[in-house]
């Protein structure tokens, strides 16, 4: 059983053992919070695997407050792989960006340790690495520390943390809160002009650049503070 | 111009992209900190790049305390770049990880931009996502926030200050500290079995494991801490 990294978005970034793993295996697994929705995943290995010539399944992971409910995809998914698994096939799992950050893959990978098959890891390209290329903006450099904060929740008290003892902060998922961001950063005595907007990256509304007051933006928003600039 | 990140040591986990741009470039430079002391990166690349069939330039980026001795390194490896992008060359150069994190490069390529010429940059596997993945410790998970701390200097007030604050906290170039980062772990009540150490990786004496007291850490050792268990 293998857990493979896909990148941020850009096919090239696929590693060249993701690559020959996924071009071998005989089962290529994607994960989805929906049925049918399709997978991000997927589309990113197209140009480089052949996909059509795979079994490929699809395992649902709700997000449904109700865990119970959560549970039984979780069931489906980890008895579908021991079957796969069992009948002597190999399977690939496919992950969006870097396979230990933000990922739910290492509760399979634990399960299917814990069974005595044989299982590995292959690590890919945060999607924070690639939008700070794509900025040209670096994330950290020599003596200085960074620090990830996932907005998904309200998380300014970690925020306000992290401007008051960090010198570099990837905010993950900041598009509601980019405007509340931005005001704390200014009351800490920082110019906005230190944030990077890294927005919907590779897709058609991709925005890359300083924060623009007034302006909404994508769900795949990801900004980078760094605590150069004093207003 | 292109700035081509190449992973962390494992040479399956370079980019179909980074081996497409170094496959085509005619010039591939890497840095290093004494001359003639060969390069990491370089070997990195060798099963999957012809380095051989290429124009191989090393450039000298010393760590020397006096800055004067530092900046003429840097003059020297810029002229030449012009000097190769005027002829009509293309460039590669080749940092160890992702370029953006700890790497110096970010700077030749603001140098090269504003002198007119187009540039790239190739984003990579970070070298602490592939230690989780060898590790089978996801880095931070759901609404986690994780802190990356370089430790080449005293950090032990940051330290204090992550695991005041963040669930997750990575740190790089330990080697020396394995034991005084443990004790602090241990003073805030945590577990020293929090404590990943990943290190080395990828060399003879690669160490993948728990804190064990007494024993020596290699130069390339990077802990992550997850502040699961109490003591």
């Amino acid at each position: 059983m293998y857990g493979i990294s896909v990148g941020p978005g850009d096919p090239g970034l696929l590693t060249l053992k993701a690559k020959q793993i996924l071009d071998s295996c005989d089962v290529i697994a994607y994960p989805v919070k929906t049925a049918g929705e399709g997978s991000v995943a997927l589309n990113i290995i197209r140009p480089n695997v052949d996909v059509d010539s795979k079994e490929v399944r699809e395992y649902v992971f709700s997000m449904n407050p109700d865990y119970a409910e959560r549970e039984k995809g979780w069931k489906k998914a980890y008895d579908d792989i021991m079957d796969t698994l069992e009948s002597g096939k190999s399977i690939a799992m496919i992950t969006l960006g870097d396979l230990s950050i933000f990922s739910t893959y290492m509760r399979i990978d634990q399960m299917i340790k814990s069974k005595g098959y044989e299982t590995a890891l292959v690590p890919g390209v945060p999607s924070f690495c690639h939008g700070a290329s794509l900025a040209g903006v670096p994330l950290t450099m020599g003596e200085e520390s960074l620090v990830v904060i996932p907005f998904n929740t309200d998380k300014y008290k970690t925020l306000e943390n992290a401007l008051d003892n960090y010198e570099n902060i990837v905010v993950m998922k900041a598009y509601k809160h980019v405007e509340g961001i931005t005001e704390m950063v200014e009351s800490k005595g920082y110019s906005a002009s230190c944030i990077t907007v890294m927005s919907n990256i590779g897709m058609e509304d991709q925005y890359i650049g300083p924060v623009i007051k007034g302006r909404g933006y994508g769900y795949f928003t990801t900004l980078l503070i760094k605590k150069e600039e004093k207003k």
